[in-house]
C-alpha cells in the first residue's frame, strides 16, 4: 500500500436538487477525492481554505484519516460554489461561483509529500497542474481531471499537462469537447494520442469507459433508487479508482479494470446524499458489500 | 433448438442520417427481428405487404432462410416510414408514416406456426397482440415490444397484453413513460409488477438492463466508430435475444444473461449500415468474433 496525494479544491457548496436545498456544505474536488480514496489508502491533501472554514468540516475530514498538513488556511473567504439540479438531476446548473482564496491558490507541498507515488491533479488551472508536476522526478502514477473552462481557455497548457500524466479522467461532454469528436470511441483514441497511458470517460448514470492502448473496458453505473445530489460523483470515482491502485501498488490490466469497479462503487454512494454525508455512515464492509452486488449486476 | 415466430411489420423505409440518404429500403420490425434471429434459429414471419413490395427484398429475406408463408400480400401499397437522424443520431425524427396495407393488418397465422414455443409480438396495435395471444394455449415464451403511441392511446389494452407475456422490451423513454417513473430502477420494478417474468430496457448507445424478480443484469453497448443508421437496432436486439433463447431452449439465469449479450452484438451490426445491409455481408463466424470482443470489453 502506498500513500496518495491529491491537489485540488476544498469548498463550501450550496446545492438545490429535487431532494432539497443545502447551504454551505462541505464540497470541493479534493474533499470528495480524498474521502473516497481514504477507504483504500492513506491520503495527503493539498488545497486552500479561508479563515471562515468551519472547524466541524475540518474535524469531518480528519475523521477519515486525511493528512491535512497541505491544507493551507489563507486570509479571506473559502471557495464557494452554488449549483442546482432542479431542472436536470444529471447536469448541474451553476448559480454562482465565488473563487475567494482559491483564486490565489499556489499549491505548497510539504516536503514529505514529494515522495508520493500516486498523485491526483484535480480540476484546477492547468498551469498550476504543470507547476506541481515539476516537483516530481522519477516514476509516478499521475491522474488528472479538468473541465470545459480550461479546455476552452487554456487549451495549450492543458494539453502540455495531459501529456505528462498517466491517466486522464473526463466526463463524456468534456472528452468530446477536448477531442473534437462526437463519437465516443474516436474521442477515447484521441485522448490516448495526447500522451497518457489510460483515459477514463465518465458517463454519469450510464457508467464509465476505460481506454488504453492494449484494452478497452466498460462498466455501467450501479442502479440506485435514491439519487439526491450528484455533486462530487466524478471526484469520488477518481478517488476510488486511484485509491484502489495505491492500495494494490501494481499497474496491471486486472487492477486497472478492478479500479474502474471500485470507482463506480464509491461514486454510487456519493449521489445518495448531499455533500459527503453518505460516507459518514459508511464502513469498509458496506463498501465491500456494494462492490459484490455491483459485480453480480455486471457478471454472467 | 426451437422455431421462433414473429408478428410485426415489413416496411419500406426512407432514411436520412449524417451518413447519407436511402430511399425505400427494406425495413420493418418483423424484418429486423427475423433476420437477426435467423442467425440462431429457424424463423417464421407473419406480416403484411402490398402489391408493390419489391421482389428483390423478398429474395433478400428468403436468403436468411425465413419462412414467409405468413407474409400476406394485400391489394394496396406497402407500409412506408420516412425518418431522419440528421439532427440527432440517437433519436429518429419521423418525417412521414404511410400505414397503407398495415392499417388493415389482421395477422393470419398458418396453422403449423401455432406450435411455436418462442413468439415475438413486435410493435403493433396491442389489440392485435392480444388477438394473436389467444391462439396460443399452454406454455410459451412470449416477448413483446410497444411504443409511445400505444402507451398514450391504448394504455388499457397494452397493460392487458403485457400481463400475458414472459418478457417485455422497451427503450428507456418508453419504460419511463409507461411506468410514470423517472428513475430507471423504479421503472424496471414497475414493468415486472405488470406481470412479465423479465423486462429489458434498451438504452441505445448506453446498453441495456434486464430486470427480473431474482436478478438484474446490465450491459453497456458495443463501441463503434461507424454508426450510419440506428433504425431497427431495438428489433435486432430482441431478435438476437429471443433467437439465442430459442436455440438454447432453456430459460435459465445464465441463458437470459447471455441472451442480453447476443442481443447487444446483433444490434451493434445493424447500426453500421442502412437497412439490413450489414447482415448481407455477415456470417456466423463474424457474429461469434464480435461476441468474443464484446465479452472482453465487459469482463475483468
Amino acid at each position: 500500500m502506498r500513500e496518495i496525494l491529491v491537489i485540488g479544491s476544498v469548498a463550501l457548496d450550496t446545492i438545490a436538487s429535487p431532494s432539497g436545498y443545502s447551504k454551505e456544505i462541505l464540497g470541493g474536488s479534493a474533499t470528495y477525492f480524498s474521502i473516497s480514496a481514504s477507504f483504500f489508502a492513506p491520503v495527503n491533501l493539498v488545497a486552500t481554505i479561508g479563515m471562515d472554514f468551519p472547524e466541524k468540516y475540518k474535524k469531518t475530514m480528519k475523521s477519515f484519516g486525511l493528512d491535512l498538513e497541505g491544507l493551507e488556511v489563507k486570509e479571506g473567504k473559502t471557495f464557494r460554489w452554488e449549483g442546482s439540479y432542479v431542472k436536470d438531476l444529471n447536469c448541474a446548473e451553476t448559480i454562482e461561483t465565488q473563487l475567494n482564496v482559491f483564486a490565489e491558490f499556489k499549491p505548497c507541498l510539504p516536503k514529505r509529500y514529494e515522495k508520493s507515488k500516486y498523485i491526483f491533479l484535480a480540476n484546477i488551472d492547468p498551469d498550476l497542474q504543470i507547476f506541481i508536476l515539476k516537483k516530481f522526478a522519477g516514476k509516478r502514477f499521475i491522474g488528472c481531471d479538468s473541465m470545459n473552462h480550461w479546455i476552452k481557455n487554456k487549451n495549450r497548457s492543458l494539453k502540455n499537462m495531459i501529456k505528462k500524466t498517466s491517466i486522464i479522467f473526463l466526463n463524456d461532454t468534456e472528452a468530446k469537447m477536448l477531442s473534437g469528436e462526437s463519437n465516443m470511441l474516436k474521442a477515447g483514441k484521441y485522448l490516448l494520442s495526447m500522451g497518457p497511458e489510460f483515459a477514463v470517460v465518465k458517463r454519469g448514470e450510464y457508467g464509465a469507459i476505460l481506454f488504453s492502448k492494449n484494452f478497452t473496458f466498460m462498466v455501467p453505473a450501479y442502479l440506485l433508487e435514491d439519487v439526491k445530489d450528484p455533486t462530487g460523483a466524478g471526484d469520488t470515482f477518481a478517488g476510488g479508482f486511484m485509491g484502489y491502485l495505491a492500495k494494490m501498488d501494481k499497474i496491471s490490466e486486472k487492477n486497472i479494470k478492478n479500479a474502474l469497479l471500485w470507482g463506480s462503487v464509491m461514486a454510487s454512494f456519493t449521489v445518495q446524499d448531499f455533500s459527503i454525508n453518505r460516507f459518514l455512515k459508511l464502513n469498509k464492509r458496506d463498501v465491500e458489500k456494494r462492490h459484490k452486488k455491483f459485480k453480480q449486476l455486471i457478471s454472467i
